[in-house]
C-alpha cells in the first residue's frame, strides 16, 4: 500500500481533468470535491473513481465544458441545468448559490438537473459551515435498491448529508446512504470474498441473502431498516424523498431512469428527465436566532452526546462527522493510502494520457 | 369495540378543550389535529391522548390561552415562541406561516420553541398540499432513544414527515419515527403481553432485548437501523438532525432535557430551552419548475412504484401515505373504533367535566 499526499492526488486529478477538456479552474474545483472523499476516508468516492469519470468523458456522456444555467428562480430557490457537467463541479456551484440565496433570504434551496455523480454529499453540505449556515445536500443515483415488498430496483442509494456548525466544537456532519449499507461496502466484501450480513441485500426473488454479488444477478440493496419489521419502509420513504427532491423538483431522471455512473452500462433510452438530480439547502442560523446562542447550544448538545454512558467503555459515542474528521487529520499528515488496484489503475491512466503519476 | 363518528369525537374533544380554557376556535383547530390521527389509523396519537392532555392543562404544564409570538424573522424564516400552547394548535399555526412565507419567497421555514406534543407530523406536512407545495414537519420528543454505542436515553422518537402533491394520484405522504419502532407499537405489545422483535429495544446495559417493558427499567429504544451493522448510526444521525432543527434552531429543550408529555413524569429542572421544539417547511413546487410538470411527473413516479414487481403477489407495493388514506376513507364512513380502555377513559373524563360522551 503506497501513501500519496492529497496535494499530489489533487494535482494529478487536475491534470487529468484538464486533459479531458475541462478549464483549469473548474478542474481544480472538481478535484477538490473528489479528493475530499479520500481525505475523509470514503475511498469508494475518491480518486479511485477517476478512471471511471474519464471513461464517461471519452464516451461523450459527461461534458467537460459545461455552461451551467439557471432555468427557474424565486427569492429563496433556484433550479439549475448543469449541462451534463461532472457533479463534482455542479455540486459546489449549486451549493454556493444556495448559500448566496440564504444570505439575503434566510434560507436558499437549489435543485439541479442534467448532472452526474457528485462525490460525497457531506463535502457539499459542509460548504455552508464557514458561513454560519446549516448545509444540506442530497442526490439520486442509479437504481440498485428495491422498495419494501418489491423485487424491482427503483431507487439509488440516495445519500443525504446535514452539516451543522458549532462554536468551539467541531461541526456535526451526518452523511449517509439511505440504504442499510452503501454500495462501496459491498464492493469491499466482493474484493475480500466475504459474505454480507443478512439484512443488506435481497436476491432476485426478494429473499434475504448474504451473497455480496447478488446485485449482478437481479438482486437488490435493501432500504435502511432491512425488512418491514425493522422499518425498511422508513428507509424506502427516505430514499424516495431524496429522489423526489433531487429529480422531480429539478426535472432530472428519477427512479429506474437514473443513468448509471459506470461507462459499461448504457443509460435507459426512454429518459423521463435530464441526467441525474441533486438538491441543496443552506439555512442561516441567525435567520432563526442569534448565531452565538445557536452555536453555544450546539456545543452543549455535542458535549452531552459525547459524554453519554457507553455500552462498551472502549467504544466512545460518535458525533456524526467525528471519524471522517479524524481520518482527514491523519491523512493530511500521512498521505492517502492507495490500494494497489487503484494505484495501478491510476498509473495506467497517467500513461495513457501521458501524465506522470 | 365501539365505533364513533369522527365528527362526534371532534365535538367531544372541542368541548373538553374549551372546558380546559381554550378559545372555541382554537379548540376546534387543536381537535382537528388530534382527530386526524384517529382518522388516519395512528390511534396512539389521537383521541386516546385527550385525558393526558387534560392532565397537563390541570397541572399548569400546558397553556390553554397561549399568545403565540414571532420572536425572529427573515424573508423565508420565522421563529415562534408558542407560549406553551398545545402543539396541536401551535403546529397548524406554524405550518400556515411557513406556507405564507413560501407564497412570497418560494420556500418558508418555521422553527417553534415553547411548545408541546403536536400529534401526528403528517397532518402538519399535509397542510402544504392544497397550496401545491411540498410540506415538511418534524418535532423532538422526550428522550427514549439511545444513540449507537450508548446506554443513555438522549433522543426522542423524533418523527419526520414529507408530503408531496401529485396531479391525479393521491399525494405521497411519508410520516415516520426515526427509530426502528415507534413507542405506540411497544404499547400495543405491552397490552397484549407479547415480545418485541429483536432490534427494537436494548436493556439498560445496551444488550438487545425482546422485553417491551424494558424502557421502565432503564432500557432504550433503538434508532432506525437497530444496530451498527445494520445502520443504526444513520437512524441516530436522522433523529439528531430532527432534534437540532426543532430545538437548537428554535431555542427549545433538546436531547435529555426535552420535557415528558405524560403528566406523571416531571420535566427536568435544569432546562436548556423552552418547552419542546418543532420545525416546519413548505416548498412551492412552482418555485422550482412549472407546477404541472412537477405534478405529472409525480403521478408517473407514483404509478411506476405502485406497479413494481412484487415479492409476494398478494402484497402490493405501498406508496407512502396509502395505508393511512385508505384507513381515513373507511373511518369517515364507518366511524373510529375505540378500544374499550380508551372508550372508558373518555367516558370517565366526560363525567368528571360534565360533558356527555
Amino acid at each position: 500500500m503506497r501513501y500519496v499526499s492529497h496535494k499530489q492526488l489533487h494535482d494529478f486529478s487536475c491534470r487529468i481533468f484538464i486533459k479531458a477538456g475541462m478549464l483549469a479552474e473548474e478542474a481544480a474545483i472538481a478535484s477538490t470535491t473528489l479528493i475530499s472523499a479520500d481525505l475523509r476516508g470514503i475511498d469508494s468516492h475518491g480518486i479511485a473513481r477517476l478512471p471511471g469519470y474519464m471513461r464517461l468523458f471519452k464516451q461523450g456522456r459527461m461534458n467537460p465544458r459545461p455552461q451551467i444555467k439557471t432555468i427557474h428562480e424565486s427569492p429563496s430557490t433556484l433550479t439549475l441545468d448543469a449541462d451534463n457537467a461532472p457533479g463534482l463541479l455542479a455540486g459546489p456551484y449549486a451549493m454556493d448559490l444556495a448559500i448566496k440565496k440564504a444570505e439575503t433570504c434566510g434560507t436558499g434551496w437549489v435543485a439541479v438537473q442534467n448532472s452526474n455523480h457528485f462525490g460525497i454529499a457531506g463535502f457539499h453540505a459542509m460548504r455552508a459551515l464557514h458561513h454560519q449556515m446549516i448545509g444540506i445536500a442530497m442526490t439520486n443515483a442509479s437504481p440498485l435498491v428495491a422498495p419494501t415488498f418489491s423485487t424491482s430496483r427503483l431507487l439509488g442509494t440516495n445519500p443525504i448529508a446535514f452539516a451543522v456548525p458549532a462554536f468551539n466544537e467541531p461541526p456535526f456532519v451526518a452523511d449517509f446512504a439511505t440504504t442499510t449499507a452503501a454500495n462501496g461496502k459491498l464492493e469491499i466484501l466482493q474484493r475480500k470474498n466475504e459474505n454480507a450480513p443478512l439484512g443488506w441485500i435481497q436476491d432476485k426473488s426478494g429473499n434475504t441473502s448474504e451473497n455480496p454479488n447478488e446485485l449482478a444477478v437481479g438482486g437488490a440493496l435493501l432500504p435502511l431498516g432491512s425488512d418491514r419489521e425493522h422499518g425498511s419502509h422508513k428507509g424506502y420513504c427516505l430514499g424516495a424523498t431524496v429522489d423526489i427532491l433531487s429529480a422531480i423538483l429539478s426535472g432530472a431522471n428519477y427512479g429506474p431512469w437514473v443513468p448509471p455512473f459506470v461507462a459499461f452500462l448504457n443509460p435507459p433510452d426512454n429518459p423521463v428527465g435530464k441526467g441525474i438530480g441533486h438538491f441543496f439547502g443552506a439555512l442561516r442560523v441567525d435567520a432563526f436566532r442569534p448565531a452565538d446562542d445557536f452555536l453555544k447550544h450546539m456545543d452543549h448538545w455535542i458535549q452531552t452526546f459525547r459524554q453519554a454512558e457507553r455500552v462498551n467503555p472502549n467504544q466512545p459515542i460518535i458525533i456524526p462527522g467525528d471519524p471522517e474528521r479524524l481520518t482527514e487529520f491523519t491523512r493530511i499528515q500521512e498521505g492517502i493510502p492507495l490500494h494497489p488496484t487503484v494505484d495501478n489503475s491510476l498509473i495506467a491512466l497517467g500513461k495513457e494520457l501521458d501524465i506522470s503519476f
